[in-house]
């Protein structure tokens, strides 16, 4: 498998919104992007802010941009600011430097997508973000 | 009620899918917005090509940028098209003037979001808008 | 085989630009992206102009966004000017709705990028793009 | 001569991915640019995230557009950031201030166009840069 499906999206984002009700978090917001970086599945809980599915997409976005996690890319970007700056303003669907945003990886060890998540602190957009990954069967990508 | 829930347009999104199955049509991507155009729910089809996100969210963004189905819209774009690409301009979601974006209503007649599909041809694509807000339990404002 | 390798596309811009200098055409550019439209290998011919980068780009990335070549954007634009403009608007590298942007699938059939050609005729610049991709083995995507 | 041609431009492509496997370097892209700074080559390696097209041409239209490399930008960067911010703007390409951008001048000293490359730490892509001029007998431009 090296595309992710509609039905492994959908289940990235129902196992990601279980667990932000289990940890109970504030409302969340997730999107599920295949390799290319365009949106397969997306979900925004009830009392979310409006500019959530954006940030969402950006976390997942971005990740895939770069090929590295959102968590990642904030610390690249503390280090260099001006870089990410510059790299995100090439990015058509910006990129957001802080956790939430995962790489997803098939069977096979290759790339398949990535889940951007927000909506509460950024560890624990992550922490909801590598669980959804889990409940599809699939795996993170470091 | 007067915003649209995620259960609602998730509802949404799996009626109009369903329906799309049955009717044997191409891949389909259905987004679903609430009242003030900002995505709730979205997904996308095994099969269907890079773009339909933003098609399906500008169907939906469209109606509720002009108050009227994308259908309409598109029949005022044949009389008016330097208005309709004036306006699509000004909408930061774009607007696409063809059949597949429905408003919605709620219980109480108030609008509170809209559906947009895309991927087959644009009459089909409104049938499957249509099923999906019935299967929901709510009401396409005409 | 799932994903255009950078040998693939390499071998796809070398036998386009050599068809292009048998049927003698004007300097042409060819680009070869992925199927989530990002670039694997570009080459502009001297005496090209300024453009021809995003113009062969907007070709390929136009037809993975809609999921048609090129030509078949243009024959659809003829029909519905404002439906492709407005898609044009939401796609970040555009589209160009005139024939020279071919779909690529591999052994199996899956979609695994695109090429887009300009430079002489639109015509031409199809023919040019088909002689590249059987050059490298693989199967335009009608 | 004073205009990069696809030859030469395609000798730095080659040379420098060459280096990038002899330096065992993460997967590179390499784009090389005309002096007016319109892409005439460009190749992205297996395994490169989805943004590298876009850094990679930053880095050598960014060396262009302010007449030095980008190394030399990254450090004015640390110096002057609002500067380096407000010009990266005005900049279609963008710039993209860390190493890895380097301008390259012809038989007669002029300035025939620059090469930008990403993918590893951005001091090694430099090398990258300059292995790939070097190969197609040039001259990097301080």
């Amino acid at each position: 498998m090296s595309r992710i499906s509609l039905d492994q999206a959908q289940a990235i984002v129902a196992g990601a919104l279980k667990e932000g009700r289990a940890m109970n978090l504030k409302p969340l917001t997730v999107a599920v992007l295949d390799a290319g970086g365009h949106v397969v599945a997306l979900a925004r809980e009830d009392g979310s802010s409006n500019l959530r599915p954006q940030v969402a997409t950006g976390k997942a976005a971005g990740a895939l941009a770069l090929g590295m996690s959102s968590r990642a890319i904030g610390e690249m970007a503390e280090q260099r600011p001006m870089l990410i700056s510059a790299a995100g303003a090439l990015s058509p669907a910006g990129l957001i430097p802080v956790a939430g945003g995962v790489l997803i990886q098939g069977a096979g060890g290759e790339l398949v997508g990535a889940v951007g998540v927000t909506g509460d602190l950024s560890d624990n957009d992550e922490k909801v973000a590598l669980a959804g990954i889990a409940e599809a069967g699939l795996t993170a990508k470091a």
